[in-house]
């Protein structure tokens, strides 16, 4: 198919080149564009604003936060300029609040709008295993297919409403935090009682736990492997306070959701916020004393 | 071999069964003698009192709690009747100061001491799947692998202090309590937004959290399936007491722990205690006015 | 003085009458008009528009959210017309990120701009004893004394920075929300032992505790006397979430502010949200299986 | 009247002496005989042992925590010993449990059992003003009048159980180490805005807050005054252990109550635990990056 391609952080770079690879024709834009030069190589054409990206079948865009959508989609009113029958498909995790303004600000030009964030590090993106949450019209979906399989192991639909595909990436998110908190405390009291971190959540993750997340993270801890970072203590801060607005929103009370967020806020105070977020679970060692 | 079993609850059975089947001669009790039949019927031996289940080489037992262990084994100076060279393996959950005094109270009397608890629901209980987290001499160790080989899976051995295996046991059951309530809040964050907790779920413990402990319990939330009950919330309460003993004597802070034994409360003060424990996560949902 | 006086709610309307009462001229407006009512028989002037208000030395405002300052400050870019000159009084509680924002606008157009938020419930505003937290130049802050004695007790100047008032506002009104919740839970736990949650915080409020914030409180708690409220939860809520807010921005980790959080919304998502904030210590003794 | 009393430390020493003082003929005891010197210079009669001290009307007794109770008095039978009609007045903050165990002990051998913990630092015993919340039969409270009008501002008694008026002083003593980590998070977030901390306190202590506990520890978090130790965070910790007991007892949630173990437990582990307990307000800045 003919795509284009927004943003091409560590995410980004992976899941266009994964496109590349199967034969699409992707039109690629970065503000800083010496990211562009390895997808060039591998057969993308780069193009010089984002506007050129959106004279394709389908825009793809992988953007920090909310507010690199606005900047770049929103204040250059891109949709405006976009043929009728653009789908737009957001793979970014955004605010819930600001997936209803978007889709919204898409679909008032005519721009077909499927919000689709994935769950998966760089790594998994590079080997085109991400699982994609999408949220939009069923059609839409169906058509969006060979470019989901050429990036993700499968598609999750969630329905139409777009909010519902954030929804359920910002609970997933905060599930994973909440599992790097929680084998921080549990390695904390057997490192207390004598038995190593590594030791402890090597039997757990090895058994009850055995899972990509825990063995993925229970490794990096047990390593204290905290850089480079797959995803930043600043991006895990980030989405526990999305996750904290969106339950805001819909006035649901989540006390370890309000944990994750002092504990984020004191590691980004005190330490290096470009760790990896799994960085997280050094707090219980140090409020313990034994680190 | 020839072994002592004491304490035939939902997970003695269970375990006691499988020691038969695999050949060994093991003498049964249990305070209502009842819940030894189908023992008895199996092969095993019904004896009068705990005393005679010491004549054996190996007495093992799976009691309920710190003063079941005190009245059946303290009170009843057992350990003074034994023979020398009797191995005690004791498969039960208690408290890390306990562990200490019991082993110290068996030591005296010349009685080995393996603090061996166990992970695993009764349904893996019965299909000898256990995981065994022991700590003792690793000479005695090596002699109870028949023993352990009929019920459990592996063996994960800690090192000699029988706190050892008590504390990984502990924290391990607070990941799971932690799991719990990590599930709750996440789906009820999610069906807030319009998507069913149990299609939550099912996306991400079928991917990133694709485990059993996940799997297990997030099956059990999804279909409110909390009864009858394979570990009860009174139970799990008890766990997260212990955790939080075991943490404060070696002044570990536990935030969600913490968390845990206020919504445990809560679950018993409001709700019936005999449901299972991941009944917890309906909690998340009765705050958010979703029940 | 020749006033000016926006935003005549509960506690707007107490502040203007007294600054009528002090002898000052002072032009009030509201949105919805009745509320003029009582203050035009007191001697006020009713005026058309809000920037009418700003014909006077000083303009004065009482507004419920960053929303509605935005609304009728902002959007209608009063400042603009406003003469140079014109000190800007913004009584109200708004975020510290806004106040910023807010101070900016006004200066760019020669406004000199004093935060100066009020503690104090409408009956204390009545009694003209209000607490002032003022930041502004000191210059202003000493030509708006005759206004600040009309209706405060007393003036806490905080530096010239507006954000310095309002996070000592919001840092206040924390320290409140979290004196209910401590009543709240001790109550609890006394009640749970035989005495009565009013018996209780009596003696503690008569003697360590004795102070307006408990006493008040404690007493509104012990009544269950929730209605009418003098501060509703829903503005509990609003104002522990800019606690949060400013918190965050500064990395900040807050503990006791996220519990708080979590029980406003419970109490939201389950109770009515007009009742007085006090009604946050309910939660306590319903989680207890007390109510 | 004729008294003993047992347990000479800071505490037990100020009341002992204000009873001296009060013309009472008091026999006092202390396992480390040394802390009797002073006593005896001002007129107290110096005993060998616990039980010379129970010749007496009245035994009052301020020992340090459950075990030394068990201790002193029924390790040592102590009541066996006692002449019928024995008024025992237990001054200590003690554990719910353990309170009806006590009780029960005395009464079997005839002894009137009354709990009257006390609130107030060293050097309000010093200065008899002392809180006392007693629990005992009528008759015997007003037979105690004398003393207590000795020692202490004003009685609240609260009935007959004694494990009444120990449940009062544990959430009590929850509400003060409450206000401790309110007053940490509030001066946090304040300083991180610019205001220090001691303008802060000050500004909300003068008003709202303006009582005997706030402006008591206020002071030392401003100075940073931890030593000497009117009362020790290991202390602090004990009581907040013993209301977190009682409240599991009774089923009761204290969320609040959870942080704070959390931070006395960190508190403990990471700095010096003879500071006094309001060194856990520190916590607060050291989480924000700003000690």
């Amino acid at each position: 198919m003919d795509v284009g391609f927004i943003g091409l952080g560590q995410m980004g770079k992976a899941i266009a080149a994964n496109l590349v690879r199967a034969g699409h024709h992707v039109r690629v834009w970065n503000r800083s564009p010496a990211s562009a030069q390895a997808l060039v190589e591998l057969g993308a054409q780069r193009v010089p604003d984002p506007a050129a990206a959106l004279h394709a079948e389908v825009l793809l865009s992988m953007l920090a936060d909310d507010a690199a959508h606005r900047e770049v989609l929103l204040d250059e009113r891109l949709f405006a300029r976009a043929n009728r029958g653009l789908i737009y498909v957001n793979l970014a995790t955004v605010s819930v609040a600001f997936t209803r303004e978007l889709a919204q600000a898409a679909r008032q030009h005519g721009v077909d709008y499927v919000a689709a964030p994935v769950f998966g590090r760089p790594e998994v993106a590079a080997a085109a295993k991400l699982n994609i949450v999408a949220a939009g019209d069923p059609t839409t979906l169906r058509r969006l297919e060979p470019l989901f399989a050429a990036i993700a192991q499968r598609v999750w639909p969630v329905g139409t409403e777009p909010e519902r595909a954030n929804a359920v990436k910002l609970a997933g998110n905060f599930m994973i935090a909440s599992a790097l908190e929680t084998m921080g405390e549990a390695a904390a009291l057997a490192q207390a009682h004598g038995v190593a971190a590594g030791d402890f959540l090597n039997i757990l993750n090895s058994t009850l736990f055995a899972s990509p997340v825990y063995q993925t993270y229970g490794r990096l801890i047990a390593e204290k492997h905290y850089e480079p970072a797959g995803f930043t203590l600043t991006l895990g801060l980030k989405d526990v306070r999305l996750a904290l607005e969106a339950a805001d929103a819909a006035r649901v009370p989540m006390p370890f959701a309000g944990v994750l967020r002092d504990h984020f806020l004191e590691a980004l105070a005190t330490g290096r916020p470009e760790r990896d977020w799994s960085a997280l679970a050094e707090l219980a060692l140090r409020h313990a004393g034994l680190e």
